[in-house]
């Protein structure tokens, strides 16, 4: 089946309710399984298959919301039921599955990074530019009902012209030793989130300066890794953006944005578990420790992500990042990985 | 079809998954319409039947999650394949139709209050203890998760004795004039949820004063209600609680608690409805208004309600407020009435 | 030296310096250390003498200021080289105090309460009335900075009409039990702030109710008196007020105030020591405890009470309490003990 | 008079009363009249001499505290009755008015910084560590109580190690033009204090990268200043500084730093001017703006530097910045302000 979005849209009568989008979802791990419920909850989409080599994984996820399983991606591609796929498998594969969609004309929003070789992206660029199959990245912070919010009023003007961004990003501890060694760094695996932040907040990126650390992790001296890392940017609109990223926070899993403009400030807070604070002879106001899991703090935008998709398929106005998006994020942690190795700052050419 | 608690259990073998519970719903305005999607995500419920004298609203909402839909109770409670009722009919309805699943030996979580009438309360007052068929009251914000948490931190003695408790709620905006006229007044409509987190939070209430006021609704004036309260009460553990409601507020809903115990104070701020702070020359550090709609709120505790409640049915441990809190509150609330027209404290006879 | 308020002024010529008050300070206590401390930090008035019949701590407090001493209150008020008698000494003293001065001519500014007798006050109430020398009372927290911007923003519309105030006062710990047995009780000792304060915001007061509670000072106990105490108030504008005061508080010295309009909240929290927030795995966000003694809380308002007084003793515009204002508070603390004892309101004739 | 620490304390024999130090104050500008005060309020010390070129201001600033005035800087250090100098004038005369005080024997507390050439500081390097009488530095930030209570928190364990350190520093708005045009530039100019900042708090500096911006100011465009900068800092305990600086700021004096520790965050916020909060149905919980003066800011910081500085000319334990710390925080500037140019990593060498 070769859903456009013009076909997606053309098929309904006016006033026709909307038909549901049927998905296929590659991959059922963590974050498979959190697509699987957004897909279940949305009003608009059902899941129709799972695919994951780990057949007992995709069986068990495809069981909870009706599906069908494979352990074969191809199987789903080519199932001819589905409207659209989500892959949520391994970075490895990201590139080969989005040209498989691509070629069985499927819409495809897959997880980020694209991939960690530039130059695998590269190859892939210009058929997706030609393409008319949307392709979406997920880059689910963006739809963070918090950061969305402060672009808007950024965009509204109401603190003026942004001249500094700062990003602060730590999760609450590091992940296993051996996931560090196939991520690709802290700058390609944690920052790119970041990376992609900026650019929504800043636009095009001009000059990339980075200082990394080892502090604490094990894990990352053993495989040469940075657990702490400090990025500077400058966009080519002029403002200053600074990233500050630690593989671990005692507090939680914190995500903090601070836009300061000509006429003030816009800032986001940790996300705090409840309403309540303490007062006791020991400290006054205090909060109980923020969400400590990603996927809790980005349960909205994960929902807000896959609404945005859908509308990209439908040929609606969509804000998913695309491609290129993936791309730029990857341009900017290899120039940060290179000025955190040499010292020097690094200029993007365009 | 008759479950007791007993039995709910009683039908799993050891290891088998829970059988999920039948529901039948009565009244399908707003209220009704959070129950049906709270039983709807609900992984241990399912809806069979919507009941509601106006049939098309009981249609439109039983389509949604694949319920049978009546403008008959009596059809629903007589159906035969449902394992509990929820009520969320208008107030003077309720009695009976506890009455009714109590005969039909349904379980009932029936929505505040019970009536306003204490006479007509009583007389089913009996029955209703000397019954095994459980019957909860539909105090949500029992279930409040940051409500809930300062309770059990309470509990947990980390404030040390209660000394007092301030409970702060105000509406956006007051009701329409009509529904002044049929509620019952402030304190039966609008306080007998503080009455009843009062309770929740201090036990057993020993006197009652109350000032009520008129001040801004011109719905409160025609009916010669109060649309401003403030009430003391002094607990019989020796706790004094302060409530202050208003009919309106500027800033969106206001649900506030503070209690101060020997060795410090916990404290439930209003509910934003972002993470964002900004700040310009004309203030600082300014945060977006309130959640403005109970509903959006009370979300978390209607989804605990029905949990408890659940558990309830299944005999197993459970939060559930009972009957008897149902009455204490309407006491409560008759004991304010009084005091508020008459200027005098009113000691509660036990 | 019989300086009248016309006279203070009329010694100066245009473009004249103004000619610094000279004051007597009568008791040389607590407080009466803080008023010599802002009679020496003014630009406008000097310390000349100090008067107590602990002559030596009247010496130890003159000598920092290059001031007399001397045991003999009518020594000070007979000098003849003061413009004004600050009276700082115990609460019996006051009233012969304040008539001494008018008889001497000098302008006063007494220490709250005035007495803890009515009849007494009553007594001096028309000589002060018909006398042109000013008579000040020490309400001091009419001056807090932050109590008189939300006055004057109040005043100025930023949040509609007030609709209900809330006064939070807690002391850090409750006074010897000696004190509280000539206190005259939690009304007209502490709670007489916040019924001057509750003045100052709503105006004239119609109806008072109170209760009063014993649960942790076993000096409260031993006098009969309470520790802990919840006032609500109807003013005649018709705004309600709740005064929750208690003799201790384990975060410090707590004075916060809540005034809720009809188009928005303004608040006063309590003072913090240092702008430092703390966050680690057991709470985030935590502030040290609050500043513990008034007499620091309350610096800045020591100051601006004293600069009021000179102004008043000037003739110019000034904000300072009266002898009027001295005998309302205690009306609405004898009010409140009578509610506090049968449980009825209490109305105020007038 | 040649008071030497030693001497200082020696005169005094057991038991008696502290002889207060006589200072005379070089430079009658705002930050002169800071410090007069500051002097004044002292119980430790008097200000006996005033100079300033500007004889006139010297006058007025001396007649406010009875102290004695002149145009010559040698009369007032050959004046024979003072115990210590500080220096107050502009930034060209520091070197000299030091080496003066040196060869008078006079301890003597300079503003910052020492000068804007690190061969004159270093020049004048020998004579000042091989004389026994003690040179201060007015890096007044590191006395901010907020501040100070960070770094002995830190010091104490209260978050584990220090992993990274953000100073946010903004002022309400750019100074005037020809200012900036003998100020050094932003790094030596604002980022000086930072720089200090960051060495009390990590240590000594091993790396610094910087960016800089011409944002809207056209004082600093005029006189190829930046008006925006971030600082990156590696130490060489391996924590990394981040420091932020703008020369506007909407919403008034910009002091914030967070130490982000292995076991948690200790921030300091901006200073708020009121207690109160605001919140309306455009915005809750708004706060005042902040003190918009790094006077007001730092009044305390101010009078905590003499304290220390005092306890310095008596031979006690002191925490007063030295001559080195001068020399270092403008190394730090001149490597910022090279790494802003090159775009390259300064290392610096020990």
């Amino acid at each position: 089946m070769t859903t456009s979005p013009v076909d997606a849209t053309a098929e309904r009568g006016v006033g026709e309710p909307r038909r549901q989008l049927s998905f296929g979802l590659i991959g059922s791990g963590r974050i498979g399984q959190v697509h699987a419920r957004s897909i279940a909850l949305s009003g608009d989409a059902t899941l129709a298959w799972v695919a994951d080599p780990n057949l007992p994984g995709a069986v068990a996820l495809s069981e909870m919301y009706g599906a069908r399983a494979t352990a074969s991606t191809a199987e789903l591609i080519d199932c001819g039921d589905i409207d659209a796929v989500l892959v949520a498998s391994p970075t490895p594969t990201h590139i080969d599955l989005i040209e498989s969609c691509l070629d069985a004309g499927l819409p495809v929003l897959c997880e980020k990074p694209i991939d960690l070789d530039i130059s695998r992206v590269d190859a892939l660029m210009s058929k997706v530019s030609l393409s008319k199959i949307p392709v979406a990245l997920g880059f689910n912070q963006r739809f963070d009902p918090s950061f969305a919010e402060v672009r808007s009023r950024l965009l509204a003007g109401e603190v003026g012209e942004l001249e500094h961004l700062t990003l602060i990003s730590r999760d609450p501890g590091p992940p296993p030793s051996a996931y560090i060694g196939v991520s690709g760094g802290i700058f390609r695996d944690m920052t790119i989130h970041d990376f992609d932040l900026a650019r929504f907040f800043v636009g095009e990126i001009a000059e990339v300066s980075a200082v990394g650390a080892q502090m604490f992790d094990a894990g990352a001296r053993e495989h040469g890794d940075f657990d702490s890392a400090v990025v500077t940017l400058r966009a080519v609109s002029g403002a200053l953006v600074t990233i500050i990223n630690s593989r671990h926070s005692a507090v939680g899993y914190e995500q903090r944005l601070e836009a300061f403009g000509a006429d003030g400030i816009l800032q986001v807070g940790n996300a705090p578990t409840s309403l309540v604070t303490s007062s006791t002879s020991s400290g006054v106001e205090t909060r109980p420790p923020y969400v400590d899991l990603f996927l809790e703090r980005f349960a909205d935008a994960y929902t807000a992500e896959l609404a945005a998709f859908i509308q990209l398929v439908r040929g609606e106005p969509s804000g998913s990042p695309t491609y290129t998006d993936g791309r730029e994020a990857l341009l900017l942690a290899n120039a940060a990985q290179l000025s955190a190795e040499t010292g020097a700052l690094v200029r993007l050419e365009r």
